[in-house]
């Protein structure tokens, strides 16, 4: 208790939650970091899509380049829309349920839930990528500095969401700051020497098999999309007036995104650099630009922070889809209670668990992680996209025609990369995604199931109480002491019909105690069972069944004496059966149990 | 449940127990593999400790092992009269607390359970060597392939005592007939071709460090001697008359016992062999002996074999030298159950954990492993001794004198054991075990003073039995559905003062439960609590002390509806709050809680 106080702080009030939202300013920097950070590797991947084929079809990066950056735009102004449409939040999951239908909406919101995982994973895997760039000698240990790192965001997440976002601004912005000196000295670089390094492009014949490696480099590079969903699910997490704040959040987001993928997938190319197992893409374009100096180790350890933090989106993110989920019914209740700090503490956890998994699965390694995670961000994407537009055509509001070719153009385009992912990255972990997706969807409908059974169960609607008929106690003894007797004392304070039972494994001891009942039983009759094998609970349920069906609608209370050792580890040299009784009486209709302590006081 | 009956069978009756008893041929099955196994390794660790000094000392292998043939002629002498004098067994334990005092005892009694994890996991290592010295390619999943056994001989054990008798009879008398087959063939080749293979024998200069090694061989040999006392131990597990039976087998174990480790340790030497990483000595000598052929595996896998199930000795002498200690009060008490096949299935579990463990911590060598070994045993040994000479002193029974003289060169030389032991061995492991030994009297006496405690606590003289003055009854509420109705009515049927209690977390919410509760609430009166920092325990908690001081010498019992789904899984998709609460309320005085089940159907 007081480490969980030490850790994540005092409990905060109910009244206090409006204070807790963000500004514009700490909003960019919690929900940016993820999108901002995936020009660390983008770039990096479409590279290595491409140079599969030689260099015969590098020349194809700058195309390659310039669609995702048009698609950013393209997505971002979708989800600018829906910020508008949708102030109270919750992106593709909502979206997509009100407008297509509940398994719409829960297609989009395993898809999310799935990248959010990998999220976290890609992020800090990359991040720590970034860090052996400038330390290879960390490179061995990179899966537990990947854990160490998930614990520490997953501690400041836990302390609640205003401090996240002063924990975070830094190095976002210290990010955003490197990032630019470094695009300005390699851009006055480029004016001053503007011939590429690279030997005259050859132009690649345009078969299919090089149309394939163009896609799926294309897919690759659609790592840099996902995250720009965040802004529209974490719309209640700002200041009012929220959906104002959260668009312009979104639409900086987007510029700012676009200029440094196109920025550092242009001078990447300009000067002619490779992917390579050792060092980074970007860190290398550093050292081309600045040299190994300042500026060089200020690049590696903002994108190292903002990678790990990237992941923090996510546990931005994550919590609070499945809060909306589970508010839902479709996933467990305990996900939508806000813990004592106004954080969903148990999304939290959950996300820090399967990402951590995941990073030990894939053994740290970002390219080996990459396939899993577009498909799901533009599947959700799509059913966002093609949400709206069927919103538009109900609501029918001012601009919906013009509303409508935004989203069925987003909607479109977003489909088309999902196939296109789908296809190209299928046998490189796409699979994966695409039977998780259905897994996850058929689960959330069982426990949906559940729990409309169960409240069909409780329901009042025509329920008559009757009081019981009569009321049997059972004492089990394994002596006769003060535990026992206080057992009997409370038995006899809840009917008339007590009885002490007693189970026989030497007949030495039994007559022993039934010489001590006649003098402290306190006039409670008492019944020794027989119990060939040795077992005490056998013979004692059959006794406990035989004493409920003598009286029709009577009710059975067992009363068990249970020591409350002052040491936890005195709790090792008792035996546990009373425990155990109570949970097998537990199934039995009509009998309850009731523990009666003794505290030892040493 | 249907997996345990599978592995370990039907339970048996209590009046079966004798029935269970073994026959000398089956006893010596059971108590003698520890004892004879040894050989396999006992010449190879005399010869490990030589080689230390080249070829210098190695003449000394025949002196020590001659010795050690001694000290066994004399330990086996001791315990055939402590069988006599101490029929019911229990060996050094029983031997040292009764003549000794208490503290002698549990030393004695800490060194022999020391010992008994030491030999499974001495025991296993060595015999999974055997196997990798004839297929070296099972070297590097070792301690795997030693897990796995360990688990079969607790199934095995776990299965009750005769038929563990008939399991381990084949492999021991396998073993016994390959050794004299072997050593038979050895000794005629021996008398064909009397010249040593050894060059002639260097006389070494008699310094304190030559000393010194020697003294080491001469305590690694001392593994041999482990397992004597386990006959001692087991008396009762004889068929009647117990103590002749008993008697008799030791003597047969301790004449093969010393013919097998003399006659390997004299061809060993005859035939120049010396210990090397890939091969065990055992090993070696067959193949000089008779080149790889049929022997050589029945050799090889008799003594894998009786190795592995040598570890069996430990399993029957374990639990039952716990429950002898768990009798007295100084180990918990559950270590006294009668499984329901008649064995102690707590021993056998902890054994198989504890030595399993020993096995992964020395990554399956056993070289390793023996430092640890012979410390407590010959401990063990000393203790019994004395107390059998303080024995004879306080009965002088017929020939009191004689045995005096038996059993104090009995003490007196395995004194002397224990300290070249301690001596020799203190820095390649022998600390560990010096330290334990105390460590674990330490807790036997803690434990012991707990249950005292809890017996004076619990003792009845002069209780005096009152009524309770007033009984409250608290209902906490999470709604109001069937289930709190269930609760409600079983609480009115308690007392007629009953509460329920509610925990607002949302107005809104709360204004319908008040409503609905003016409907369905069969006239209980609802409580509601604020909790502004969205804990539900902790008003409910001071709610519930403060209707506690509400009546002096009055109770309160609080009924908490609980859900029980029907499947396993569903318990996740709920609160598990009621849990909670009823741990809390365990430790509050004159408070008693009571679940009243919910059953859902589906």
């Amino acid at each position: 208790m007081s480490i969980k106080r030490f850790l994540i702080g005092q409990p905060i009030e109910t009244i206090k939650e409006k204070r807790e939202r963000l500004t514009k300013l700490t909003g960019l920097a919690i929900f940016s970091s993820d999108a901002l950070s995936s020009v660390a590797y983008a770039t990096e991947e479409i590279l290595l899509a491409l140079i599969i084929a030689g260099s015969l079809l590098l020349s194809y990066t700058l195309p390659v380049g310039i669609a995702i950056a048009v698609l950013i735009i393209i997505v971002a102004t979708s989800y600018y829309q829906v910020i508008h449409a949708y102030p109270t939040g919750g992106g593709a999951y909502i979206v997509a349920k009100e407008n297509l239908g509940i398994n719409a909406g829960l297609v989009a919101g395993a898809a999310l839930l799935i990248d959010y995982v990998m999220t976290v994973a890609v992020s800090v895997t990359a991040g720590i990528a970034a860090l052996t760039s400038a330390f290879p000698y960390l490179y061995e240990h990179r899966v537990l500095v990947c854990i160490i790192a998930i614990i520490l965001i997953s501690i400041a997440n836990l302390r609640g969401v205003r401090e996240a976002g002063v924990v975070f601004s830094f190095p976002t912005y210290a990010f955003i700051g490197s990032l630019l000196l470094l695009l300005s000295i390699g851009f006055t670089g480029y004016f001053f020497e503007p011939q590429p390094h690279f030997v005259k492009d050859i132009q690649p014949s345009g078969d299919f098999i090089a149309l394939f490696i163009i896609l799926r480099a294309f897919s690759s590079g659609c790592a840099a999309l996902t995250g720009i969903e965040a802004v529209a699910n974490g719309v209640q997490a700002f200041k009012p007036p929220e959906a104002k704040n959260a668009g312009v959040t979104l639409i900086w987001l987007a510029v700012i995104l676009a200029t440094f993928f196109a920025g550092i997938t242009f001078l990447s190319h300009h000067f002619a650099i490779l992917p390579r197992e050792e060092e980074t893409v970007l860190s290398q374009l550093a050292t081309v630009v600045t040299g190994r100096g300042v500026l060089y180790y200020m690049v590696q350890f903002s994108t190292s922070l903002i990678l790990i933090l990237a992941a923090n989106t996510s546990f931005a993110g994550f919590p609070r889809l499945a809060s909306f989920i589970a508010k839902d019914r479709y996933m467990p209740r305990q996900l939508s209670n806000l813990g004592d700090r106004l954080v969903f503490s148990n999304g939290i956890l959950i996300l820090a668990t399967l990402s951590s998994l995941l990073i030990i699965l894939f053994q740290g390694k970002t390219h080996a992680l990459i396939p899993l995670y577009a498909v799901g961000v533009f599947l959700a994407f799509t059913l966002s996209q093609a949400g709206m537009v069927k919103h538009w055509i109900k609501s029918k509001d001012v601009g919906w025609k013009k509303n409508i070719i935004i989203n069925g153009v987003g909607a479109v385009t977003t489909c088309i990369v999902v196939i296109i992912i789908g296809f190209t990255k299928f046998y490189h972990g796409a699979w994966i995604v695409i039977i998780a997706i259905p897994g996850i969807v058929y689960l959330t409908k069982k426990i949906h199931r559940h729990y409309e059974y169960a409240a069909e169960q409780l329901s009042l609607n025509g329920t008559v109480i009757e009081e019981y008929k009569h009321h049997s106690v059972v004492v089990p003894i394994s002596g006769v002491h003060k535990a026992v007797l206080g057992a009997l004392k409370y038995a006899k304070s809840l009917s008339d019909d007590v009885g002490a039972v007693y189970v026989c494994l030497d007949p030495i001891e039994t007559e022993k105690i039934r010489e001590k009942w006649g003098k402290y039983g306190m006039g409670v009759p008492l019944i020794i069972l027989e119990s060939p094998y040795r077992s005490i609970t056998e013979p004692l349920i059959d006794y406990i069944e035989d004493v409920k069906k003598r009286y029709k609608d009577g009710i059975v209370t067992v009363v068990l004496p249970e020591f409350v050792p002052s040491r936890w580890w005195h709790h090792l040299l008792h035996n546990q059966t009373a425990l155990f009784i109570k949970g097998i009486l537990l199934f039995k209709k009509g009998v309850f149990a009731t523990s009666v302590p003794f505290h030892f006081r040493k």
